[in-house]
């Protein structure tokens, strides 16, 4: 039996899911463009997905709703589009951004590439344990800030956010911002309410919550204009052009569709972090990394003396799958980690342990198990 | 029983596609860029299908060959990706632009938007039949031109267009450009040789060869720079960043080796269209638009004194599935069909029938005792 504990790089594709795309790519698979019926059958499944991803963002499915939602092909084009097509929109009127140190890649070296384009940007560092106070968000904001990127829940440390305070802060002081929210690593296990959020954008990506790789969406405010990036026939009201991926925005749906209540998921990370940080706490050297504010579906600790590297293949000789920090930066230092001042014995032996509703008491006692085999048996680092 | 004319807009998913894309989805599902066994596996998986894809495009199957294809979500992404990255690329060298009024929005779409950023264009018109001539798209070209658009296989009426010869000319002329070939329309069904071509980069979409809709590539010739478009955790050797859309590359290199040899598609692609020839010619008021250099698999016609939308919808009750013009420009008049001069009572009762190598004579015969019907039974426009 394997144990995958890596759901915050990528999850296993729900039944239902597949059962949708595979109808959409053998049945009915029509270029929703198209006049025909078959067009239109696909244009159908599209807008269901919609309204079935609508949900995700604790939107209504009334239509002036659906029409905030654009599909893309994931998460990072999601970040790209929002970031990119908000300094487009609003470059003129002020060149300040803000971010956070531990933003993903997809937003970070968007912020950077902006810079170089001429704009100035402040990144906000979070504190030892990983938090970042709304406040401090707040404090970083200017009067020409027109950019501010913070994401919800961290995928490192799973560290939550305060943006829904950061963001009534930053309304008073940089009425020029576009506001945007990287929701990836929340979507499907913390309940969205965008309008109560109030950020401009906000992005999700389907593969972290069973649909397929290569389909993810942005919510964009109604009433708040960004420029596309991608040219061509208009798809998606011509925010995203090119032929829309059927099977899988069809899937995104039926995956959202899936997901077990939030009650339900709760009760499994709640159960199961407390026995991750009872089994870990057990072992030497092993020292757990939790901001105040986090989920309970990732688990971050250093097994000290151990390379990170030579534990994650240990664990999967033993087919257990856990990350060294985000599948995102194979193979280099995580920035995340870095950010907290860690002493570099505690960064490079970090282990995350991220978690999905269909995880099991074994899968943690299997993943624990293996994890004492390694220290046992591998050559500590020393 | 139904029959599909309509393949230029959108194909079936073929069933090894299928298999490999549920595999991905439900097996094999892990992130390339995690370290462990699973991610392991994804990877593997993505670069069989870069070997796959570049037997598409006639390349050889060594490390820097594959290192010449970037995966996208579609034709229209890699369509932009090439423009834009060239552009910002060269844009400091040159900045005249030239490309054809026959090409696909998601080109013409880029150029314009391009013109608004400083570049100057220069459309190049087809003659009446809907030919353009090596000559005409090297006489536009200039010494300061840094970027020629123009693809292989119009998407409309199946023009082909001798870009290799007028590649040639190019070089000579302009030796600024970078040359693109939107390939979209003759993938899979003509033999591509991107190399004796010389073009700087070619476009491709799978979801017009059996693959699912949602994944393209872009072959980018060795040495030649262009600057990514979306940014992050640097995946496409940093030049299309996002996590793999594995089940749908996977998918994409499957249906490649899917592809029924040439010889055999042509075998059917000339047998139907001599079919379709004969058939349409038969019918009262109806006019072929054929160019001197064309595909067989693509056939366009106006059927005099019905709208096309009426015919298609007709056409679909009957279970027979054609377009009016190309999807990408739902219900809009086609800007092909315009610069080909038609009197307005051809270009808006045109057909477009487009084979793959699946279709039947049966198919045919559904189609012209359909249309026959259509052309009895309705009320003429005049």
């Amino acid at each position: 039996m394997s144990a995958y504990l890596d759901n915050s790089a990528t999850t296993r594709v729900s039944a239902a899911a597949v059962d949708k795309a595979v109808a959409m790519m053998t049945v009915e698979f029509g270029n929703p463009s198209s006049l025909h019926t078959m067009g239109h059958h696909a244009a159908q499944a599209v807008t269901a997905a919609r309204r079935q991803v609508a949900t995700l963002f604790g939107l209504p499915q009334d239509a002036a709703s659906l029409s905030c939602i654009t599909f893309t092909s994931g998460g990072t084009e999601a970040n790209n589009l929002a970031l990119f097509g908000a300094a487009a929109a609003r470059g003129r009127r002020g060149r300040h951004m803000v971010t956070t140190a531990i933003e993903h890649p997809s937003v970070l070296e968007v912020m950077h590439t902006l810079e170089k384009e001429g704009f100035s940007l402040t990144v906000v560092e979070p504190d030892a344990n990983g938090d970042i106070s709304a406040g401090a968000l707040a404090d970083a904001c200017r009067e020409d800030t027109v950019l501010v990127a913070a994401m919800l829940v961290n995928n490192e440390l799973g560290t939550v956010l305060p943006l829904r305070e950061a963001i009534q802060k930053i309304r008073r002081r940089s009425p020029l911002a576009h506001i945007h929210c990287d929701a990836v690593q929340a979507a499907g296990k913390l309940p969205l309410k965008v309008l109560a959020l109030d950020a401009d954008s906000v992005s999700v990506s389907g593969h972290k919550l069973h649909a397929p790789k290569g389909v993810g969406a942005l919510y964009v405010k109604r009433g708040v204009r960004i420029l596309p990036r991608v040219y061509g026939g208009g798809q998606e009201r011509q925010l995203r052009s090119g032929t829309e991926a059927v099977p899988l925005i069809a899937a995104f749906g039926a995956a959202v569709e899936a997901l077990p209540p939030f009650s339900e998921q709760y009760a499994v990370f709640h159960a199961l972090e407390a026995q991750l940080e009872e089994g870990l706490s057990a072992i030497d050297g092993v020292v757990l990394h939790r901001p105040q504010n986090r989920v309970p579906y990732i688990v971050n600790a250093s097994v000290c003396g151990f390379k990170s590297e030579t534990l994650v293949h240990f664990l999967a000789s033993r087919e257990v799958y856990v990350s060294s920090g985000s599948a995102c930066a194979k193979g280099q230092q995580s920035h995340v980690l870095q950010a907290l001042g860690l002493p570099k014995e505690q960064s490079d032996s970090a282990l995350r342990i991220s978690l999905c509703a269909d995880n099991t008491a074994d899968d943690i006692d299997q993943f624990l198990a293996a994890l004492r085999e390694a220290t046992a048996s591998l050559a500590s680092v020393d």
